[in-house]
């Protein structure tokens, strides 16, 4: 249960309803998903919070399924359930079928486990190639 | 400083032989990268580990480049330093500039926020669309 | 679900009943919030954690009101639904208000993003002021 | 090692010296901590990162020296070394002697303990006052 | 609720029939744990993770309680709830009584206390006794 | 480089003197590791962090090699240098061999993947065993 009570998708509050406004088109959506009524409780933070996601999560140099993947390797490294059930939504809904999924979770899983094992025996970096 | 004596890459023993020559063909390297010189302390689970990472890392329904941005963006998440030099250097021979690598940071940084955002207010998860 | 079976507030163990006597006055509550009643299973670890607990958590140097504040911080990093469903009725009820726990939230958000882009660029510590 | 080249103080780049000349004043230094010049490789990131912490940064409902410390338990909570150094510094020229900093540390290691003791017993959330 | 629908037992699918069998027989369990039913949608990455966690899992020269112990730890610290009731339930049917439990965790939880110290004051290893 | 001065082994402050006396007796060692010389800026906490790591760390229902196993996989998971190096030495000084830590940390890196996994897909826990 949220430790907030959800901020109304029709609260009559200006930057909430230019924000909750800008969500619905920018993600072609109807309903405002619970974590912007959550951080519209601080309708400052909501602002910041959206203004930065939307110029990130744009697509740019990366595309946008890869972007959605990155977010679903960190949500799934962080355990956040919300956030894992939102970023495989949308893979899926960009196209991923369960088979790729499955090849996306083995890399986050095959890593998640060569981190600790690279911990574990303290190596340090090998000589890299020269950055620019 | 690493917690073991790091095996050397001309070891005698014949499971770490064959490793080490098969790590050498397949990545293209003429040496062996420090942690598998470390895993070498235990040659089953030398073998373990590099038998499952090379099908896992081998292009497939995903390509080389995402499976790499993947590793690091778990790396970074997890803070692992040895990772984090070895796939930023992965993603730079793969092509990726700095500018790109930038993006891909930023979705990564943007995540590590979001999670904490959505847990820290128990947000629960929003109706999602079918899954097959 | 508990994995082990809470022990009864009224369990007639002599260190439980001290332990749970001293959580009730303390506390000002007339009810033993469940990781008590799961510790009580090991009495000795039990008694350890709360004494503990206790000698931190009074008024020193620092207010509880703080002390409260970082105690949320921590939960939401680690991601941990029971402590952050308890520290954030105890900053609330310590009168901290929506906006303010949004603004407080938004701090530990932005470091949660901005610690993961350190380590990405893996860039080395600043020179400090003297410490003393 | 940084992974890239830290961009220069000095750099042409009209967005890169827009934001390093607002990073001095704001913060009243005369060189530019590493994070930003790494930053600075992706400019638009750069300009992104620093808009926004600057906002969040600045004394609200919450004062400076409160943020620093939440700052610090998150950097802590994570093992960020840069951070770690970069927040405990920023809480000592806010004032914090050590034996305020050790209150505030034990208050960190203590909930980075009971978080894995309450995930640990799986114990759920107890009835929480109302919240509004 | 899973992400993904739970592959059926009886999936004709010859390489998720091999993996199901063995994992029954090796486990002497007659029904397939919701994890392995969820991986199954990739059969080559079920494969991966099943004969790696079934040669790891094995008895060698760490005994399996140990073992079952370790794997507790890590779900405890990772905060992952599927695994730790997994474990909880796998350490109690070899034998560890709540008591034992008690003190596993509560080794668990000093660690964790610990380890975030040693990173808060950014302490570098003490000399160590030679490795070999 | 340690964010406070370490405190000196033979600093006059009588609680001090007396936590660093029973650490030297305790461990039989002579000299005292840093994490406990940075923590005796604080003294009040010096003396409770080492009361409980004393009541933990004495062999009860769980041997001491078990408990310094636990406590090398938690660090290994948090990705503690510190802690990973004091740890991994415990263990060798107390008798596992190289071949032996590197069936440890194949568990240890097993379920860092594992739980991963776990999460990744949302599965729910299993129908348990009764507990008692």
């Amino acid at each position: 249960m949220p430790t907030v009570k959800l901020v109304d998708e029709n609260d009559p509050h200006p930057l909430i309803q230019e924000v909750f406004k800008d969500i619905k088109e920018t993600k072609k959506i109807d309903r405002i998903p619970a974590i912007w009524r959550a951080l519209a409780t601080n309708p400052q933070h909501l602002s910041l919070c959206w203004t930065r996601l939307k110029a990130i999560m744009q697509p740019g140099k990366i595309d946008l399924l890869t972007k959605e993947i990155i977010a679903l390797a960190v949500s799934v490294t962080n355990g956040c359930n919300y956030c894992i059930n939102s970023h495989t939504a949308a893979v899926q809904k960009l196209g991923l079928d369960n088979e790729q999924l499955g090849e996306v979770l083995a890399v986050v899983g095959l890593y998640n486990q060569m981190n600790r094992l690279a911990d574990a025996y303290q190596v340090e970096p090998d000589i890299l190639p020269k950055v620019s």
